[in-house]
């Protein structure tokens, strides 16, 4: 960490930060410059996450050093963590497609739609029994009579089951049906959820939150890891822009960038990052080219009739179209799905 | 709800949007110009939130036309909320200040602070027990132990207690030691979170999310009120923008603009907003000038021992010039602290 | 245009509305429904982008139906729009690839970067003149004589000239050099500018703003159509986010959402967007797939010399990869680079 | 400036970086780590500013330690500027309002709004002869004709001038008619603009960028400074956000903070911040309470009958209650319109 001192700063200022960093074990390195004096603190500054070095007298900006997070970091592992949920690996040579409906409906429908996902090769079922919803009149989930569906439609055609999980209360209830536990986008920084899907044994698939940046990203897959269970996936889902042509803007550099910074796999939700169904395909190919270890869509048998986000949804011939365009794609780029 | 067809829709097309429209028993006005046509669906709309007509064929845009939410609207309630905190109103002339420290640390730090705060007429003390932090790694707070400091803080000083809930499964546990439970930035969207506060029998000082709109904000505030609590108060702490200087954005017309759509009080807490206690004095300035009906600050006796959020803390000198000051301007505004 | 009246707007009030849209020669039509009344107006709307709806009593919104650009609008022209430059087609099923450094610094350089780019097969060399830098300290560019480079370069080695017009002072000096005008992101607002190259006769590459939205830069290529010169390339960038790892975010979906939209060519400066030659190579990938018409990078022999934006500046060698790895997706997707 | 090296990097790296500082003539300073080494640069950084340090092999970040504005920082001059502009004094301890309607319309109607200013102690007309809109089919201002009617409106009522400049083409003759030079929102990165109001003699208000951060907006303050014309008076006028309610956000801790960094006169327009004339008057008086040195007010006649940004004018009355509210407030800050 380098604290930068004001120019009107007393001696004793000085003194007061260099004590405390000793104080604390680090040590310091202090140089002074024609216009600013610095300290720079040497030794582990995460210590230093805890002090409010910016609230000293005589201090005009601190700036760290070391990345805040380290679980996760390629650092910490330089070799890729391939998550294998069932005997179908998340993060390694094949781009896994998790793909179904917004919102679990009945039984019916989402067998209809998964009877559509098998004969593409897809292996896992989305679908969410807890709908988190803007609105308190809007429809909620069915919650455990969801959750049943998904299990008897996996029963049935095999498919794995990733849902949401959106309150600590639940996580017995849903970890006793889902293969992957969602924590989704208004949760990425509900850390007492984070640090409970942290002492479960099954893969977390994590959201980044509508205007996370990549570091804050990163700190809620820590808090997870932190608490032992290292089995994360983190999905890039779109952030919120000015734009309002599409629901959200796919931050399609977060892929690659992500891919540099930590050696857990990264998903892309195209649906909901463009929410609408006709830019889903290209939105698709794009992170497929970009390096992404899979992708999160949102198909539906009758989009005009789904009780949540219905308008970005594809129909079943849609998403096999473009299910054939990001093969050809993962091809190109060594890989496929 | 407005719902305007694509140029190329075909007949068929228009005839099942309205006859959805009529299924829900809305009555519909078709209106044919030159260059589009319209539906409009007449009756209440908020049935319509459920039902996807972008995914419509030949449906090109759909505009609303009623807000989403009700309870909280002023048009629904025209005159304001007060809210009585054991005597201490919010939401009337008065200007409640809300101060203290933004972790409780020790039973005597916060009560060293707390009698900074009595002299100066402040009835309310904030502090947090449980403390969202964004690294694993940072001070969690103390849970019970801190809310019991509040409360033998209460106890001798007679301040009100304003503290955090981060997890429904502390409710219960908060409601027993808070006068006013917090539902911070980072749950303005925890559904569950609110619906779960919606349920007691406790005022909610609910803060607006780090990129959320009015129209959200006041959605999460109209989660609460559907449950049945109805004294919330709002809260304005800054948004985030692109300026790095600061550590948000304070919408000041956001004061004014809630004061407008809904009938509850209106708060701004500056600390959170700038993040630096020198521009403290100067936005809670600007927010009594702008109508606010109260203030959150951060106030600390020693912000570089704080365990969070030291630099936007104000000493009790310069918090006792702010009051000063604000004090002047309520005036001048026809209010007073 | 819609308009909605307020719940207690004067009968008065909705009278003079339709008097005003009727003066205009709009046909009106009246909705009163059970919660709003709305007026309809009937007609070509851009007559209406005069008038200050929102300022007439009672009115309490407008939603305009028609979107406000016209001549850019695939609705107005079906097919693409294919710019011959030279020979070299824009927007066509070739992906044209616009390389060279961010700023022409010396002949001796930028002939040693295009040297290396013509055996890729690249036709387009890029190179600011005129630069526009946010410190009046920085180097500006070497105006007419980093023209005349580019010109000596073109005629040694046969590549079109992609430069910058910064000052409608500077057209004629541009245009003597170009084969294409570009007008930057901070442009891309300067009306009096884009009114200037609207009178031109080369293609004028438009860059997007900072933080335009997609309709905004479709008005900016709305008023160089306007003025008659039709040869508009359209180029994303990247927008401002909150993100720091990265300079901007590319908005990937523009890609695909322009081609809808608009008949115009479409091309990604993958450069700008993220601002590090080490994450070029994958949203230039990822462009390709999702339908770019043409690529923007930023080469450079020796980038740590670079005068400008070195950091995101692609050696040789690494573009050389990066060219062939879009060389693979472009034919994934069916084109060719 | 400190340059941190990756962990990675190789003896020769650090040497290379070394090098290049001391061959510009600044000192280094080598200090190494647990986890990173660390160059800084003792010297005058902004040498810098042209040397892509990031680019050099082996570094993993910059960080700049000195502002890069010089000119207009309160380090380089103290105390605050105050520009006389007639003998009215703008920055000094009297609050000026500058007032009018968005374009000059008719000679007829600017006479009709500047004569209900007089009365009330305003001495700046606004009203722009050249007007940016983002529409190339809406009125685009009179130009000359405007000036004109601006002029003989100062002729007869003594009010002071202040309108755009949008095209350095037009700089003698705006000059010729202004007070004060206004360059808009729109072109706070028109450095070629820029670059010429530097050299004019008047004062010129310059409108933060409407996604511009502080440091920007001071950057193009530089410009103009750098020039030698030191007349610059900064004006905050809302910036964007997701707000949907309000046209922008008014960012009221650009006040103070700018009363921090620079010397320079700081003013507010709430019109453009809000874009609606019911929360004009509550951000008004957040502006002077939070220490504006002026208003600039949109002032109409006939909201309803303006040719640009109706919905955001004020009529006479409003304006009336809205400066008499603004009085009080100045007042209870120690300062007077």
């Amino acid at each position: 960490m380098i604290i930068v001192m004001r120019p009107d700063h007393e001696e004793g200022d000085l003194q007061r930060v260099v004590r405390r960093l000793e104080d604390l074990g680090l040590r310091t390195h202090i140089s002074k410059g024609e216009h600013r004096t610095i300290v720079g603190a040497i030794g582990d500054e995460r210590i230093l996450s805890e002090l409010p070095m910016q609230s000293f007298a005589g201090v005009e900006a601190v700036h760290p050093i070391l990345k805040p997070y380290k679980l996760v970091s390629r650092e910490f592992q330089p070799e890729n963590t391939v998550i294998q949920v069932n005997g179908f690996p998340i993060g390694g040579q094949q781009i896994q497609v998790i793909a179904g409906p917004c919102a679990v409906e009945s039984r019916e429908v989402l067998e209809e739609i998964a009877e559509e996902l098998v004969p593409e090769g897809v292996h896992f079922l989305r679908g969410g029994a807890f709908k988190p919803r803007t609105s308190p009149y809007s429809f909620q989930g069915w919650g455990e009579k969801g959750l049943k569906f998904l299990a008897s439609v996996r029963e049935k055609l095999g498919l794995m089951v990733v849902t949401e999980l959106m309150d600590p209360r639940d996580t017995v209830l849903v970890c006793k049906y889902a293969d992957i536990v969602q924590i989704g986008t208004r949760n990425m920084s509900n850390f007492r959820l984070l640090t409970e899907v942290g002492n479960i044994d099954k893969p977390v698939l994590l959201k980044r939150g509508l205007c996370a940046t990549i570091k804050e990203f990163l700190m809620s897959a820590e808090y997870i890891m932190a608490q032992g269970n290292e089995k994360v996936i983190l999905c890039e889902r779109g952030i919120r822009t000015f734009e309002t042509e599409t629901r959200n803007t796919l931050d399609i550099s977060a892929v690659p960038l992500l891919k540099q910074l930590t050696h857990l796999p990264v998903i892309v939700d195209p649906s909901h990052a463009v929410g609408r169904a006709d830019l889903v395909a290209a939105v698709s190919r794009a992170a497929v080219a970009a390096g992404a270890d899979g992708l999160l869509v949102e198909v539906h048998v009758r989009p005009e009739e789904a009780m949540s986000d219905g308008p970005q949804s594809l129909r079943p011939q849609a998403f096999r179209a473009m299910l054939e365009e990001c093969r050809r794609v993962a091809e190109a780029v060594g890989r496929f799905i």
